[in-house]
């Protein structure tokens, strides 16, 4: 027996973990089926139990690789905390999928602390404490609280907001309404003033 | 055949209600049993279809009863946005089982859009429009956008945060810093200043 060429290999694991992107953040890790995933990814339970062993870790390994991939796609830059808001006002339009990942993992993985075990947010809270240190924030807050508040008001409108979620299909005038509010709202209350005397 | 008393159909309703709220907080609506749910009620399969047509329609039964209870529990004064985050914050602590049934909402029912199809929003939104023509709130914004951002600032630490969810075992301490964090934040955001000059 042959196994198959690595390149063929991988190729299959990437259409899995693309297939199940797509049905975990349609619906979730226990209405996900892995029936679905093997029928679009052309493949068959076997490989994805050889590939992730199970659907559990399965979705581990989708959660992980768009997480990896959102923190090198916006990058937080301290000193200007709305661009950093208004940047993932726009990923939730681009990328639906990545937050409805994110709140299934809250709602059936995680329900209470961190979202993630090991928390990638360290290095941001750093970044924001010495953005304090040097006066560019407001150094009354926690600067993990100042994490939590300005990734929590950028999602305002994500597909995981309790209030309206936005969608690309809207004017671009409304999104751009949302991005000068939000935007506004963020150097309103995270941004050191000017002193008053 | 005797139909039951009415105060006994009643009482039975009300456990229905009651059981199905926690099984749809904890599992969302795909996810929640029927049969968990008739166990937990001492009822059974039959009652809950005469009461409520079907799992669906019981979930809508049950999610329209919290959102009465919320929208009684927490009123809008848009004169004191601090405080109604602040208030936002407790309730998602004293009853994180609301936040997670608006949390199923969005992600099994309504991916975009208002999250209810009739929005009880209008009403606060006036308010907060009302308190802009009146100088108390910033009236650069969207009175909407006022809503939308002071509501998801005050769920950041919800148990449907994408960040760091909450919990009643948390020191007092970590409670108040964060309440007094959000005043700050919506303060700042929000609030008409004083003019410059």
């Amino acid at each position: 027996m042959q196994t198959a060429p690595t390149a063929r290999g991988q190729a299959t694991r990437q259409r899995l973990m693309d297939a199940a992107a797509t049905e975990f953040a349609q619906r979730g890790i226990a209405g996900a089926r892995v029936d679905r995933i093997v029928a679009t990814a052309r493949s068959n339970k076997a490989q994805l139990y050889q590939y992730f062993g199970s659907k559990e870790r399965l979705f581990d390994a989708v959660f992980d690789h768009h997480v990896a991939w959102l923190i090198d796609a916006v990058p937080l830059d301290a000193t200007d905390l709305p661009a950093y808001a208004v940047a993932l006002y726009d990923i939730c339009l681009d990328r639906p999928a990545l937050v409805r990942l994110a709140a299934w993992m809250r709602l059936e993985r995680n329900p209470m602390g961190d979202l993630l075990p090991h928390s990638p947010d360290a290095g941001k809270i750093a970044l924001i404490a010495a953005a304090q240190g040097a006066g560019d924030v407001d150094g009354t807050y926690d600067p993990a609280d100042v994490l939590s508040m300005v990734t929590a008001i950028a999602l305002s409108w994500s597909p995981a907001s309790l209030q309206v979620a936005a969608s690309a299909s809207e004017p671009s005038a409304v999104h751009d309404r949302r991005r000068a509010g939000l935007a506004l709202a963020v150097q309103n209350a995270f941004h050191a003033r000017p002193q008053d005397d």
